[in-house]
């Protein structure tokens, strides 16, 4: 018999399809067999005619900061080899920074603005074939201070709502590009992915006077069930109403809405979660295609009682089909706990 | 300068990419220079394999119903070759009429339900390799009235408040049979995907006393730049804010909030469109993967006067991604009013 579970933030229904549900096993069927290191034989360390390779910086647009030598931004010698991690203006940018972002009105029913915003390539490392599931700590930490770095930079126009984070692992997950990167769009306006989140936790917020995010937690730690593994300041979880299997999410610990209000040690520990949570992905999964995004509260607001930043994660094992974008309720054919239990097994990271 | 564009149903905001906004024929690159008998040279009329070939009945759990000579549903010598056709339960149910959908607590955050539901497989026709963008007009016709069969009978039953139509076209859409058909899914529940639709048509109806749907066919028409076509009952046109390339509504011109409304002369204009606008993509896109769905009002409740049923047609032409998954802003690669212009040129369909 398949079960209905709600998602507390959004009250979506998701089916657990419990009975047809696929042992966690079964999306990892030569990962077993196979050493860490030789998922990746096919990927070389560089590519002569990639953009985000090193030595081939002329062919992105300007740099906008690159982290070289040490852990500050340096934006000395632009656009050479010599850095760490880059951030380049999108070639073929989704939004512009040009011209104002205001309504125009086409009859009484439609509505149009020009395309204001920002969109950001950050080169997460100069070598092609480190992916985030198994790059150094160290160097992890330097993709999340660049995180934050821009983050914070954009978050001072006044023109723009929101700064949307996120990263596309593998073609078959949106990457046009095999280069390890992260892609940022900042807009004029809260989108309907985070202002679904944003009232759902207001009304639990209205209903019960805490964050719902903050409820999570505590119920997480508690049963411990569907927890893969926390550090002091992050809880990594697989959600109770997971829309698709191993949908995994990155909490903190405390209570922050904005992933503005991140302090430096929480960095560390947020760059250890990352590595640790996408490195099991990696080893026990079998190098799954992924997304991640990153949720905040919208800018120029001063912090809410109701609502948590957090990073969702989605590996690809499944098509998202007619069904779920019709109806937007998701079939999950794996059972959360189960899947929790399977990345709580070993450590995933070679290096962490 | 990309544009954003909104939806009027929803409020949300789709980008227009126009700066790189892709020409349509791009992509349909080999279409032209073939047939249209020559796209399915690789499918088979029969599969031995297949549960829903004709004489593989015993394959599939006992028919719900068939269409057996001439139009009238006809339960006569079930299970059996001689239909035309065929609804069966799925085999593989993601939701299963057993139990009571009653809402169970665990602890004050988490709510869950027996997956209480019903999940039918309705075969197309007994030819593998015939599919809608190239049935005849006359089959096409009975497959409607298979889906209103269904949606009436499935709409008796007080336990559910919706009944979801929709179908997946080749594998890259998410059909894990090649052979041609549509699924239902009856929920105890209103999903997401409309409540959503629901209560921006209501706030539009508030302010401007008028169904949004009935207001959009107006202005479509009027300016017609959107209009792929249209015949007495219905217009199919591309959305003025389109979330992916070629996104095609089906809407009828009459106002009715359910597809149970619908009138039989109806449903014969209704199945002529289909077969249209299917039959154009199939020849001017190259066969492209597709997903569509059916949008109705909930079960069991008088008419609404500012909903509006519909159908949603989505060729599978580029990958969803990160940023679409955390923020559901979608980023069409394509000018709306350039793609209908494409898809007005020519009857796509052969036999129509």
């Amino acid at each position: 018999m398949p079960d209905y579970r709600r998602n507390p933030i959004t009250g979506h229904w998701v089916i657990i399809a419990t009975d047809r549900a696929k042992r966690p096993e079964t999306f990892a069927a030569s990962a077993t067999a196979e050493e860490p290191e030789s998922l990746h034989q096919k990927v070389p360390e560089h590519v002569d005619n990639c953009p985000f390779c090193l030595g081939n910086e002329s062919m992105t647009p300007p740099e906008v900061i690159a982290w070289r030598e040490g852990d500050s931004p340096d934006t000395h010698s632009p656009d050479a080899p010599g850095w760490e991690v880059r951030v380049v203006p999108n070639k073929f940018p989704a939004v512009a920074p040009e011209g104002e972002p205001e309504l125009s009105e086409r009859g009484r029913l439609y509505q149009e603005m020009p395309g204001y915003g920002m969109h950001e390539v950050l080169v997460e490392t100069p070598r092609h074939d480190h992916h985030p599931g198994d790059i150094p700590l160290e160097h992890m930490r330097k993709v999340i201070d660049a995180y934050y770095q821009r983050y914070h930079e954009l978050a001072q126009n006044k023109k723009l709502k929101s700064v949307n984070i996120f990263r596309n692992h593998k073609k078959e997950a949106g990457a046009s590009i095999e280069h390890p990167h992260t892609q940022l769009v900042a807009l004029p306006f809260i989108p309907p992915g985070s202002s679904e989140e944003l009232e759902g936790a207001h009304q639990f917020y209205l209903a019960e006077g805490e964050c719902p995010y903050c409820a999570m937690l505590e119920a997480e730690i508690q049963s411990g069930e569907r927890v893969i593994f926390a550090n002091d300041d992050f809880v990594v979880f697989i959600p109770y109403a997971a829309r698709l299997p191993f949908e995994t999410w990155v909490v903190p610990r405390r209570h922050r809405s904005s992933f503005l209000q991140i302090e430096d040690h929480e960095r560390e520990s947020f760059a250890r979660a990352m590595t640790e949570i996408l490195g099991r992905m990696t080893t026990l999964l079998d190098d799954p295609p992924y997304n991640y995004y990153l949720h905040s509260a919208p800018l120029h607001i001063p912090a809410l009682p109701y609502y948590h930043w957090h990073v969702e994660i989605f590996p690809k094992l499944t098509t998202v089909a007619g069904f779920e974008m019709g109806t937007r309720v998701y079939i999950n054919v794996t059972i959360p706990e189960e899947s929790a239990e399977y990345l709580q097994k070993i450590k995933g990271n070679v290096y962490a």
